[in-house]
Parts: C-alpha cells; structure tokens; sequence
C-alpha cells in the first residue's frame, strides 16, 4: 500500500519571517505564549505569513470492537450505533462544539457492528460490522486493516478546508488504543490503561490483564501497520489513514483524546513527519494519555478534564487557534500603532 | 462607601437540579470535566438551568503609576497612553480576540498621564493623571482610592449583558500588582515579582527591592481598601468596584492574568462571596500568578503561557465558557436520544 509522502516543515528563512512577524505586534516579545508557538507552526505548514482558517472540519470515525466480549467496557456495544445515530440527530455533545465553533462534521461509519442501510449524513466506509476479538485473534486481516486504512486516504483527499480534526466512537476502543501504546511506546500495560466511559477499580485491573495477557499470546509484530491490525479497531485504522493523508496535503491536524492519539501514534510511527502538523488539543483525563503525549513529545493545548472523544477537544481548540490566526493577520505593529518599544 | 451586597450562589436543590441535567446528557458521568463545573456554575449565577451568555463584555482599564520613577518597567510610561490609542484604533492583542469572541469591548481611562481630549470610545474616568509614587509615599489619597472604586461601580452598573471580563494596562502595574499581593496574601515579596513586559534578572532584583523598601516604609495597615490606597493603581482600584458590581448584578466574571487577580483580590478581602461569580480565566506566566491563584484557591481554565494583560486571557476563555452553555443546553439525554446507560 501506498503511504502519502509528508514533507518536514522545516525552513528556517520561512521560520525567522514568522519569528520577526510575531514579534513586531504591538506586546512584549513573546508575551502571546502558545499563541506565538501556533501561528508560526502554521505559517510552516501554509508556507506564509498570511496564514489562514478556511473550511475546518471534523471526521469522526466510528467502529465497533470484538473484545468487548471480554467484558471490558462500563457500556453496552449498542451505544456505538446509538450515539452514531446521535451524531446523525445532531444531539451528541460533538454536534453542539462543532457548531459551535463553526466546523464541519463528517460521522464515518468505519465499522459499526449494525446495519444503518442508507442514510443521509453517514459516510459508510465499514470494512466489516466490528474487529474480532483480539484476545483471540487478530482484530483485523492485514487486508482489512489496508482497506480502513486506504479508505480513510481517499476519504481525506475529499474533504475540504485546511484544518480537519478528529475524533472517534466505539464501545471497547480505550481497551484497543491502550494495547497499541503499549506496543508502540512500550510504557507498561498497567499505565496505557484507565477508566474509559467509567470501569471501576476492578474493572480496571480485568481490562489490564485481557490486554497483558493478549499481547504475549501475540507476541513480537514486524511492524506498527501489524501492531495496528493486531489490536486496533477500523475506526482508529481508518483515522490513521485519514491524517496521513491530510498531513500529506498540508493540513493542520486538530489531535483530540486518547484514542485518536493512539491513531496519531500508528501514523508517526509509519511517518514522523506527521507531528509537523499536529496540534495536541487537550489533556484527556484518560489516565494513559499523558504518558503518550509525551511518547510523541507532545504539549497539549487545554487541560479541561475532559473523557469523552468524539473530536469534542479538537473542536473546543480550534478557536484558540483561530486566536493565534487573528493575532497574526490583525493586530498592529510597533511601527503602525506608533507604540515605543522596549528600552531596558 | 456603600460596597453593593453580593449573595453567595449556593441553593442545594438547585444545584442538584443542575447536577441531574448534566448528568443526563449523552456521555459518560463527568466526561465534560471543566465544562460541567462550569456549567453548574453558571447555573447557580442566573438560578436556572437555562443558562444563557447575553451580549458579553471586555472591560479595559489603563492607568499610569508614580512608581516607574524607580524603574521598575522594561517598558517607558509613554506605552500606556499609546496602548490605549492602539486600543482606541483596533490594533491590539484585546482587539483581536474581543472581536473574534464577540465581545464588547470598553476602554477606560482611569488615570493615564495623558491628556487624551475628548474622544470617541475611549470612557473618561479619570481620577488623576497618574498615582504618586509609592516608594515615597501613599499611592492614592483615601478619596482617591474611594473615588476610583465608586466610578468603576458606577460604570459596571451602564454595562449590559451577564458576562463581563475584565484586563488593563498601565507601565509599571505589575509591581503595584505583587505589592498588593503581598500584604494581602503574605507570601514573600520575592515570590510576588516577575519579569512584567520583560524585566531582565537584574531589574527583577531591583524590583523587588524597591517593593521591600516600600512595604517597610508604609508599615501595618488597617484593611484592604488602604492596602490598595497605599499600593494600587486607578485601573485596579477601579477594575475592583466594578467587579465587586458586577457580582452583585449576578453576572458572571471573567478574570484575567496577574494585575486583573490582584484587582480581584482586593474585592474579595472586602466581599468573599464575589468568588462565587469568578471564572480564573487562565495562568499566567508572570511568576506570582500561580501563587496568588492558590491563594484564592482558584483553578485557572487555560494555560496558554499568556503574560500580555489587556483581558486577552479573559476573552479567549469566552468560548470555553460558551461551551459549557451550548452542552447544558443544546445535548440529547440518554432519553431523549435513546441511549443505553451504564451498565457496570
């Protein structure tokens, strides 16, 4: 399978243009903080000083997951089609923040374990109605795991706009997300695990020990695409394919909780130069998101606290990266405004 | 003077009645962290679920200080009177993001060393062209200080809407800031100084002495009005009366970085129940912010590595708060969407 080129955004000409912009705004050098760090990151990614917001969006890729047989999650599976179809009902709190914040949303059925026939408003890309269980087996065939993949490209090179978040729904996928850090990151089993929807303490420690005991019964993987089909789900496959596309086309990638950050971590390990256009939107209070923000060396913008997916962090950051556009594109200059400048 | 009556916000049935609409949303019980704080909160100030956010505001105040004699600022006192005709002229960082959040945004002059005429959009409240330097004497007369107070009273009483945030600017307004901080808090005038627009090491050193001195000088004082009197500015005496208002109208308060919290700080050693309306709206990186926060015991929403003032941090947490509105009032229920709930 073909894997869309990423380009690095270095270009340090480009780079001391952005720095010298910034800091001729009427403020104390650096004084706008991650604002700064934003606008330049996306001058790098536009290639100008005139950097702009047009068309932002939000994929949101929902699938379902086999291992849910082992018991692993607070919710039933059924809450996977029944929140797509509360995507679809404009209801779920990713409908209200995208509207909000004027985005895009596009719902992806990337393999939901129902059949919604033909709907207006759902993008049907399902591989298959849901992983097998990868306590068992393989959640995916390495042709399935192409096929979300590749879908997820051709479903990115569709859709408009130059900044795309992203976010996801299935019932079991913090147990999936959380086997792939492990395999990727190597942090320990026990701290890529957490609540998810709301697992008590026990609960916690079963999801813990189905993971451990899946992946020695895998074993050593060649690579994160096998890892991937091993253990993910085509929601987080599909994602994956999606923002490597994206990147590929110069895109900014709004990155929102644990689970799309497990999909991030499947395409950097394929493409690191994806993290050249990531913005980290949040600090999920899933316990292992931390530890894998900072596997990608990454710094996330919020810190609200938030466990709920569904690209809801990503749609609450793009204002503040909207911030850093309008600082940029609108304020004066110590030379325009007349303004003296620092004298000690 | 008469400081206006502010009522604590709690009310046990309400704020059950709140806990039970948000806990009925489609998503996992707490999973909108920080917003659901927020939104409870909200609901607590209008005393009703359906809360709303209706024509939000920015308040501005600038103001020079006799205590930049000392040299004290990276900056020449001639920065605030040209910051505020960049704010007269739509050319500041505040202008920015008032306008991308749709707020309102009111310029004040409370006591710049500038004769600015009369002049569109710039509110005359000015008690004095400046306050006197407090390394030698007190800041403020007693019916200065009152005077300062009782016009930002008045002022928030014109103000419409029932979100209003609050930002400054005045050269030097940091140290007046830290010294408040320190005789209203007692925590170590070392821990109180930072680098304001940009001190170097040396002048924060400086700084800090000259605060030492003064603070040695003026000796035990009687309450919190002469703390601010003998310490504080017009911008912050008058961004404190207009907060204390403003809670009073039961209207909620976005409060921004260092020298608006010491503004706000002063408020709440006169009427603790103003804390009940506050949302901290970010950290900010001058160093005591975190400290005077803590002792406020406030949690701030953004950590942006802000450090500007101008109520940038205050405008920007807008759309955070609007969030939690467009939840609380915009999300499906398990119910009404047909969801299944928890089911371990």
């Amino acid at each position: 399978m073909q894997i869309p080129h990423i380009t690095p955004t270095q270009d340090a000409e480009l780079a001391a243009r952005l720095q010298h912009a910034i800091d001729n705004k009427t403020k104390p050098v650096g004084s706008l903080g991650r604002l700064e760090t934003l606008a330049k990151q996306l001058g790098m990614i536009q290639q100008r000083i005139e950097i702009d917001i047009v068309d932002p969006a939000i994929l949101v890729f929902a699938g379902d997951h086999g291992v849910v047989a082992e018991g692993i999650s607070a919710y039933p599976q059924d809450v996977t089609w029944q929140m797509v179809e509360n995507f679809l009902a404009n209801g779920a709190a990713i409908n209200v923040f995208a509207r909000q914040t004027g985005c895009a949303l596009h719902v992806v059925d990337a393999g939901v374990n129902h059949d919604f026939g033909a709907r207006d408003g759902l993008i049907d890309r399902k591989v298959a109605p849901g992983t097998a269980n990868f306590a068992q087996g393989p959640a995916m065939s390495t042709e399935q795991c192409e096929q979300a993949l590749a879908r997820g490209m051709a479903l990115a090179r569709d859709v408009s706009g130059n900044v795309v978040g992203f976010g996801e729904m299935g019932i079991g996928n913090t147990t999936a997300a959380a086997a792939l850090m492990h395999k990727l990151t190597d942090v320990p089993v026990s701290e890529c695990v957490g609540a998810g929807t709301g697992l008590t303490p026990d609960g916690i420690v079963h999801k813990q020990k189905v993971i451990e005991a899946a992946v020695a019964k895998h074993g050593a993987l060649p690579d994160p695409q096998s890892v991937l089909a091993t253990f993910g789900g085509f929601e987080i496959a599909m994602m994956a394919g999606a923002m490597l596309q994206s990147a590929a086309m110069r895109k900014l990638l709004l990155i929102d909780g644990f689970i799309t950050t497990s999909a991030l971590l499947v395409a950097a390990r394929i493409a690191p130069a994806i993290l050249d256009y990531c913005v980290f939107a949040h600090a999920s209070n899933e316990s292992g998101h931390a530890r894998m923000l900072a596997a990608l060396n990454a710094k996330p913008l919020l810190q609200l606290d938030l466990r709920l997916g569904e690209g809801t962090g990503a749609a609450l950051s793009l204002p503040i990266v909207q911030a850093a556009v309008s600082f940029l594109r609108q304020m004066a200059t110590f030379e325009s405004a007349a303004v003296s400048q620092q004298c000690m």
